[in-house]
């Protein structure tokens, strides 16, 4: 046996496993990337104590840690493969405390987001950030990436509603980070230098996170449809300069309609599509303001405070994925751009499509500039062609002063194109600052900026692993 | 002439200065700390390029350097002492851009928060971040202490309010930090860990912040008053747990008031205070709900719509600073707990005042836990008394679970309690984070957490040094 497994064996017992189809589905998340081996074993952590101590045992013997939640990731950054040890924090979901005085809840990391919604939503309080993967994503998965969503034009990313964190460092030792206050400035911010970091400057073991009360009054919901997709993204536009602001506003293009038609089998029409949700008790008085401002930009639209016809609406947003899956291999991608560009960034996804003759299906998360562009694709290997045409994406998106990833993070997915939007020099001060948290490399080597080996994957292998 | 003055000299002219006026304004800033000697000159910085020049010179000759505002600082962190440069952002003032479309404004480190909101303001905009020196206080300087002020719990700090940095480096590099997007995860969060740095990471050379729309509406205000502080503190807590969300909560203890009575001779009750104002279109309603809740714990309270009488009412809590300054030397502290134990702190602050002996009035953000106690001494010098009793506060602000400081920052004033909060492993990462940036610790050397020579300083010698 591998000395590296005995040692954990040794000192974890049962919460380490090394049976090969749960190591197979470490090798694979949500971003259809798949390494192309399978990690060395799985650290199911029940508490901080197992964290630390395949911390100390990973530092002692060298061997690379992959740290990972529910894998829902969009980037790969939890992906693992040959040679490196899985920490899961799937078994540490206790919610520790919710204080509704403070406006904050207390928990482990691996507590589903959408279970902890709704331990809140009892005492009326409500934890905002809603990545689409709520109902399965994990809190500590969410914090790693500065998970973002469809509400955070309104209600702010992860980041946002972070207060404080535990974590325990590669060499085992634990920091608390932050405070339970909603202010405080005592030394630097790691508590957000720890967000988004995606696995390589620590393990989060705990996080007091901020919670909101949740908003009174009826939503009043809009769904508009637009001659061209420049005109939804200008009425989208106008609305914010306008001072409305909506809780949910996305933009689904011509292509996206269509498909969901298809899929729904439904009598939706292949236009330009603009959801709109407001929230609170203005959100009556708002939605009447956003139809004039629809209107006056040739949509055509209808509005409604009943909640069936409200979520028959946003069923059309919900039937996208499912809808491009269904129709072959899918990349999902995810530049956000200033918003008073994004007529402009759509218009540049137009031409790519054109010039590159890929398939680009976009839904955008418009109230705040983020676009998911997706690439369709026939069997398992991305072309070339879908490469070049999201090279020249990317780079059309740091032209408008946007940037490469809104939401989902660079994972393995866009380390390419990292130095591209940060340069050389500060590329080199982001490993810097790695190095002081994980000086022997051993925190998701390969992935981000971090040098080391890169992990060797393939893309759209997930169906052939799960066959 | 010293050799590092001969070089700034000749690379930058005239916008380096050793005149000795000029010098001994840098040994002070409004902390009550002065320095206990003049800094080597000043380079008044008129641009990036000036800023690298510095840097460069500082570097080559391994000079330190002490970046610096307006001066108006609460800990001491932009002071200067003997062999230091200062590097002034005071002629770095322009507003590069106001985007209302993006909601954004790009500006120079040297603006007055004050007089980019006079610019903001005729476009319906609004940089949110209002420390109470925001007639006198640099945006860069906001951002170098993450700046809290009076309508955080509803606004938020500075944190929240800026998306991207140019900071140049200790070797004079120029870095780009974060975008103009309002989501981003591109890497680590490089914009968060400059926040709040007080100068010892990098000179913030400009800065891409995020504006909001002004509220509509008439305003609410209202001034209550309560038989106990704790009932006072109670009330703003129950308001908080209600839903309710006013832009502005002030606490003044019975001591505040009766000095504020005699400052302004007004008819003024010698009893804790209560300032609420709401905002928005909503602000009428929710005045109403507070007033009942107000009521309920005994408050005796007044409601107005009317800006004349809101004024009156502000005016009270304006001036509590001068009202104090007029009875003696002034130590301001500015402890945060959690919300719900705001009534435990003020406990705690009356029993350390009857504990050592010492004179403490308290002013308090009390929307987000932030409390300013103010120590009242005779003399220049602080007594000893005054240093146990700020230890005992300090102390019992983190056994409630909050933090050292809330928004004034660390500078030399929080040094020596640094440990107590974060621990010696933080301290020591934070250290080891500050040398990648910095690794000749040429950056506000002694300042915060980095290690070099203490500033020797006194407090409580600013009025003989400006008479």
């Amino acid at each position: 046996m591998n000395t590296v497994v005995a040692q954990l064996l040794d000192a974890l017992g049962s919460a380490v496993s090394t049976d090969p189809i749960e190591l197979d589905s470490c090798r694979l998340d949500k971003s259809g990337h798949v390494s192309a081996s399978a990690p060395l074993a799985i650290v199911n952590a029940a508490s901080i104590d197992d964290v630390q101590a395949t911390m100390r045992i990973a530092t002692e013997t060298g061997t690379p840690v992959v740290v990972r939640g529910a894998g829902t990731g969009l980037a790969g950054a939890a992906i693992a493969s040959d040679g490196e040890i899985v920490l899961s924090t799937l078994r540490m979901t206790r919610i520790l405390e919710i204080s509704q005085d403070d406006e904050l809840a207390v928990v482990e990391p691996g507590v589903i987001n959408g279970d902890l919604n709704a331990a809140l939503v009892a005492k009326g309080l409500w934890f905002t950030p809603d990545p689409a993967s709520r109902a399965i994503s994990t809190v500590g998965g969410n914090i790693a990436t500065n998970a973002g969503g469809l509400l955070c034009a309104k209600y702010g990313v992860t980041r946002e509603a972070v207060l404080g964190l535990k974590v325990v460092l590669a060499d085992g030792r634990l920091l608390t980070l932050g405070h339970r206050t909603v202010k405080g400035v005592t030394g630097l911010d790691l508590v957000a230098l720890m967000i988004g970091s995606e696995g390589t400057l620590g393990v989060i073991v705990e996080a007091t996170v901020k919670v909101r009360r949740l908003p009174t009054g009826t939503p009043a919901t809009i769904g508009a449809y637009f001659g061209t997709v420049e005109d939804a993204a200008r009425a989208a536009a106008v609305m914010t300069t306008s001072g409305l602001q909506p809780a949910l506003m996305e933009l689904l293009d011509p292509r996206a309609m269509e498909r969901i038609a298809e899929f729904l089998g439904a009598t939706v029409r292949a236009e330009s599509f603009l959801l709109v949700q407001f929230d609170g008790r203005e959100a009556a008085e708002e939605a009447v303001a956003a139809l004039a401002v629809i209107r006056s930009l040739g949509g055509e639209a209808t509005l409604t405070a009943n909640a069936e016809e409200a979520n028959a609406l946003i069923a059309l947003r919900r039937a996208f994925h499912p809808a491009l899956e269904a129709r072959g291999t899918v990349l999902i991608e995810d530049v956000c751009v200033p918003r008073s560009t994004l007529p402009a960034m759509f218009h540049a996804i137009e031409e790519i499509r054109d010039r590159f003759g890929v398939d680009i299906v976009t839904v955008a998360h418009a109230g705040d500039g983020n676009l998911h562009p997706n690439f369709v694709f026939e069997g398992t290997e991305v072309p070339a062609a879908v490469w070049e045409a999201a090279d020249a994406m990317f780079q059309a998106a740091l032209r408008l002063g946007g940037t490469l990833t809104g939401e989902h993070g660079v994972g393995i997915l866009k380390k390419r194109w990292l130095r591209d939007e940060l340069g050389d020099a500060q590329v080199e001060l982001q490993r810097n600052i790695k190095r002081v948290f994980d000086p022997s490399g051993i925190l998701n080597p390969g992935k981000v900026f971090s040098a080391g080996n890169d992990v060797s994957t393939a893309h759209g292998m997930r169906a052939a692993l799960t066959e």
